[in-house]
């Protein structure tokens, strides 16, 4: 079992445009970011709807999702994303919030929980390595729980989407990660004509 | 002819480490970002070495110098970079350098000249026009010029080399650019071993 990453990003680096909040919830003309997966069948089916793409970038978000069998994410991001994932949210799998307030675990239908840790990053992924079993693990955001899976070593493998346009402002992926220089492995690189999907091998210094 | 700009860039954005200066001219591990070009035949030649390989990289360092006839800088690259150009510097063509201070022409030997520019970038990309003739003008850097090209509309093209380390800190190429999202056109992709290439046409939204 793998833990990964995948984000869609700007090429200045922003996984958001400005002003992200609840009404929208990728900031101005972060849609952008992600137009390249709602044409596609692949996700698509994952939101309950026909039709749709199949093609080379169908093919990476499939495989994205395919061997996850767990997934971690920040508060923010899970208060932003709820209202619109809904009663039947895509992940299919748990899902674990790192938080500071305490909340019992959430049923969804489709396969998702929502479970609530409050003792860090490290607690969480112990957890959903334990629900994965032989699964992935995707630690899907936002950018400040990415940043602290990065700085202590604990991804295995780092994919991301980058997305040709310059957004000037917003959420950005990679700030303050602090530390030592982390160098990655260039484990592939898929371009279509729209989106060039780079991933990484992340050395991993230290984690169980 | 066009307006291009070429640079390498940590995957987090950065095209210098921490604490660049003229004994660092690329910060703190920022040496990291050209790795990919030092080894190869058409970088060394223009530093007057001998030896070198000839692969897909070399082909694309290669190919952003070939049409180049002309070069814009700004005046902190500049300075951090004389030193170490010395008297006969890789560019071989007009340099024009963008400045508050006035500075009679600087010739250098192998076809270099620096010209100094203070009255602003489009004044520098006019006369570097006039130098190039059916060449290209390439925007050298540093990140502040290259911003204020794109912010102005004068770039046809760019192309970054992704480097795949997460420096963690330095001069961001992508910073404060403002304005609207700027959207680019994927023109190509080369991924070798240990850089990605991505270059993309810029839409010109205003300019001579």
């Amino acid at each position: 079992m793998r833990v990964t990453a995948d984000l869609s990003m700007s090429l200045d680096g922003y996984i958001t445009g400005p002003g992200d909040n609840v009404e929208q919830p990728l900031g101005e003309g972060g849609e952008r970011l992600h137009e390249w997966i709602y044409g596609l069948e692949a996700w698509r089916e994952r939101h309950g709807l026909e039709g749709g793409t199949s093609d080379e970038d169908g093919a990476i978000f499939d495989e994205a999702f395919r061997d996850t069998r767990a997934v971690v994410m920040g508060r923010r991001m899970f208060d932003v994303g709820d209202p619109h994932w809904g009663d039947e949210p895509p992940f299919r799998v748990p899902v674990f919030v790192v938080t500071h307030d305490a909340h019992e675990t959430v049923l969804k239908q489709g396969g998702t929980s929502y479970t609530f840790v409050t003792d860090g990053i490290e607690s969480a992924l112990a957890q959903a390595r334990q629900a994965a079993g032989d699964g992935n693990v995707s630690v899907s955001g936002g950018a400040n729980v990415v940043g602290q899976f990065l700085a202590a070593g604990l991804l295995d493998e780092i994919q991301i989407h980058i997305v040709p346009v310059l957004l000037g402002g917003g959420v950005r992926l990679f700030e303050r990660i602090g530390g030592e220089a982390i160098s990655l492995e260039q484990a592939r690189v898929v371009a279509s004509p729209t989106v060039t999907h780079l991933k990484f091998r992340v050395a991993r210094t230290s984690g169980p």
